[in-house]
């Protein structure tokens, strides 16, 4: 922990509890402990206290005046991060804005909604789906996940191939600053050249820069039909050099999934129901989507899907054409990280790169596992060259997991580099990753990212110890 | 002129030959105040010498310099800005990029292609249609503009309301900051969550963070059908208000343009070519294209168009079914500007706003107008919500000019704030722009617009007294 920080006081305690009222502070240590853990790893770092505003003014006194006590404040969304993007590392309060949970514009006349950064992701794709209107990123836990988290982590999600990430969908973030200062960052519009982009550097910031308290998002008109196709390979390179095959053909998927047959055996024992029979021989799967508003259309690309993937000898497809049938597929895929999770202790590297260049990836991923000695299950959103590659800790020691691991995984990340590609594609860096930044970026480069970060944070109390090494 | 910065000596010259050769470093009036214009009402300021470097590295070696003899650079692009965000309002250095014209590689396996910022935008854009690949973004000036130009505003064009504007296309840029280093910002991938998003504070920021030598740009597959419509309205405001209720109807356009009667009468003028006859009630037209890979679904989508125009008291409608009379229409449209500039000198303001706001902001222009004494003429990119307001001189003394109508404009200006837009949509704020950011920032957004700047360029050598008042 670091000294410059000041230790949380009875005093400080009560000026919380003067500002939110005593039931919003949590300093009991089953708070403390939740609360000091998200979905990454085994880690925990325990926070002094968590603190649950609902306003943005009450945000700006807190930071106020933990800018002043020199008291480190680490936003949380849902706890979902698997890059301990949320991990109070510091100690000090934890903010989570779970009592931000409003829904409050959807202007279907600009196709735009307004929403407090606490939504549940699936709360607000279904709110709006009952207007017909769509929202399309979604990571995997997007039944738990926040608005407010996606945004900082720049999440994704299967239908990213398509519609684009988060980062496409922001128009405009209501943010307090370490100042206390409250701005928005830009306008309700579809195009804007009227200054530097501060809404793109707070989208995938991670609670370094600002906190953010209100979004509008853009949402699109809701595609009526869909089509889905399980498609089976018996090597799991054709199977990533299929992907980019579809694209060559004029298709767009709107979502494009690669797994490997380990992570579909896990998922199947995980969810103890086999959703899909796989040949022995099978070794890994795409999971093919086409969605929009005319099925005509859709079974003709599904057609074109189908012959690129037998051309590069895949195995019997698995063609989803009823709701049913859909749902347990993405079940399938959903659950598995749960089912990774349930399997070990496992670190989790969201590798991307240009999607051609899956298949030396995977290749490569492979290579170095065998060298370091450890095992991975790969799967991912293929489509855009975004492959979650899964070490698992096993029986590794936890000497090996520790110190030999870490060495495996940045020869991984120079392949990534070499390729194009980057560390992470939609997790973000937060804490973990941390180490691996000088793999993509000189010291010039990072003390760029220091530099900006002292703009918007000058005594780094927001989310400190993260992203820039 | 600012007293920091020092003129330009004979040896600053002798030093600029030496790393460039004296063939492209060029003193001569002629030169100087060739390149003391661009497209902006009638200003200019005229430098010390303009350079032509093609490599990286010479610019590096010519930042490196400046920034140590406090010597100004204005990067220059095409020199089609509207805002003047390419004058060397500072006198010194203009770095012309027009030799950094190279097409440097189309990755047609990835969707990606990397090109010299000094690529004109539609010498890009032939070169990817024969291989059916598409940049979308255009400005009406592209077949001189350069695409560096394009990403320093975040150009958009016609076709940003289906398919985005320079943003959305940019994955990575080659950069030199004003320290003479050579970064890449990102990543060539469709994700990316790995630290600041810096690809994205460049574009936009209009040559004042850092000069872009080259470019990852992302194509799509290119459409292979269109249709185009121009629909005549008796009233604007019943034309503006017709563009939100197309969008309503689950219609995506891929061009959505909004044009005054004197648009068009002045293109009619300018062109000397009768395009299209109008009634004598005709008040506006929108020009409305829809573009896509099956002419069936096309033609059904023009349909609903036509429904929403006709219920909204359209004229006769003119559909343009062929590659002539297409060409036809988008060489009225894309002449506009051109006419308009032949008539008077004028402002050109790029407001944006929320699309169904659209018919609010055209009154609260005229009725600006009525109270100052000027006249306006209105087109603009409708779908965005971005209404070009030209304000002509005509008349108007050189005081009204001087003084009144800049109050116009800031009464504009405020609605479109109050609206949710902002006061530039893609022509960026440059020189002329810069009174009115007060506006839309407060001192303390606007302090952290300059503490970025600062971060990137200490000495403020990099287009000075552009953007931030």
């Amino acid at each position: 922990m670091n000294s410059k920080y000041n230790l949380i006081t009875e005093e400080n305690i009560a000026h919380f509890c003067e500002i939110l009222g005593s039931e919003k502070v949590k300093t009991q240590s089953e708070d403390l402990s939740f609360y000091g853990k998200d979905e990454t790893e085994d880690l925990c770092f325990l926070p002094t206290c968590v603190l649950f505003p609902n306003t943005a003014e009450q945000i700006s006194e807190i930071v106020k005046y933990c800018n002043g006590k020199l008291i480190p404040i680490t936003v949380r969304g849902g706890g979902t991060g698997l890059a301990g993007g949320s991990l109070p590392v510091e100690g000090g309060v934890v903010l989570s804005m779970k009592n931000f949970d409003k829904i409050l514009n959807i202007d279907e006349k600009n196709y735009q909604v307004t929403v407090e950064p606490g939504v549940i992701t699936e709360v607000l794709q279904d709110t709006l789906k009952s207007k017909q209107l769509f929202y399309p990123p979604d990571p995997s836990s997007r039944g738990i996940c926040f608005i407010g988290g996606n945004i900082s982590t720049n999440a994704g999600g299967p239908k990213a191939v398509k519609y684009g990430v988060v980062k496409d969908y922001v128009l405009n973030l209501q943010v307090v600053t370490a100042s206390g200062e409250i701005i928005w960052t830009g306008a309700n519009t579809l195009k804007n050249s009227t200054g530097y982009n501060l809404t793109q550097l707070i989208v995938g910031s991670e609670g370094t820069l600002a906190i953010v308290c209100k979004i509008v998002l853009k949402v699109i008109p809701l595609p009526t039909h869909s089509f889905l196709m399980l498609i089976p390979f018996s090597s799991s390179k054709d199977a990533c050099a299929t992907v980019a095959k579809i694209f060559q053909k004029g298709v767009t998927p709107s979502a494009l999934e690669f797994m490997e047959r380990t992570a579909i055996d896990w998922a199947t024992k995980y969810l103890q129901e086999e959703i899909i029979p796989m040949a022995p021989d099978v070794q890994a799967h795409l999971l093919v989507e086409v969605d929009g508003f005319d099925p005509e259309i859709l079974m003709k690309d599904c057609e074109k899907i189908s012959d690129v993937a037998i051309e590069m000898g895949c195995g019997e497809i698995y063609f989803a054409d009823d709701e049913f049938q859909k749902l347990r597929l993405w079940k399938l895929r959903r659950n598995v990280a749960h089912a990774v999770k349930s399997q070990s202790i496992y670190k989790e590297e969201d590798t991307v790169v240009p999607r051609a260049f899956l298949p030396e990836l995977l290749e490569t991923v492979k290579a170095v596992g065998q060298i370091y000695g450890f095992e991975s299950v790969c799967y991912g959103h293929a489509g855009d060259g975004n492959l979650h590659v899964n070490i698992l800790k096993g029986e590794l020691t936890q000497e090996q997991w520790t110190n030999e691991v870490p060495k495996g995984i940045r020869e991984i990340f120079y392949k990534v580099k070499e390729l194009g590609g980057t560390i992470s594609g939609e997790h973000g860096i937060g804490w973990i990753q941390k180490p691996y930044m000088d793999i993509m970026f000189d010291p010039y480069h990072l003390s760029l990212f220091s530099s900006i970060k002292k703009v918007f944070d000058p005594n780094n109390i927001l989310n400190p110890s993260k992203i820039v090494p």
